[in-house]
């Protein structure tokens, strides 16, 4: 079976973010004056194949946790779907 | 009233991405073999201020098209929550 994993990678709460600051300024200086606060993160869709899906989960997590995250400061969560030829 | 939109920025299908190949291969080399192919992208949130829902989502739009995707090689798709004090 194939599996799509959509992966999104953010900063823990507290931790510096100048990326979404940059963006934020950024933006204010569009006239988008409305915006309070941006986080930047990352996106990673992740195409696998995988005898079940809690099989696939098990890979995917490991994948966030060795290579994908930095587990000191950031998260992440995943949606997993079954692609069906 | 405050809204949270959480906008995904992928490459458009066609579009080189040598970021995925990397992190395909660094996959590869971590023995996850059942890797077939990663797309990267960007996760952004965005906290602002707006009068109502349809008005927030027309100007997250316009934020997409003005600075957050390059239109020309990227597309973006995003959500919208409201958030409740």
């Amino acid at each position: 079976m194939k599996y799509r994993g959509k992966v999104i990678v953010t900063l823990k709460p507290g931790v510096f973010d100048p990326q979404g600051v940059t963006i934020r300024n950024a933006l204010h200086t569009l006239s988008f004056r409305e915006v309070e606060e941006v986080k930047a993160g990352k996106y990673l869709e992740i195409i696998l194949e995988s005898e079940n899906r809690s099989q696939a989960e098990k890979r995917i997590q490991e994948m966030c946790d060795q290579l994908l995250s930095n587990p000191v400061i950031e998260s992440y969560s995943y949606q997993l779907e079954e692609i069906k030829n």
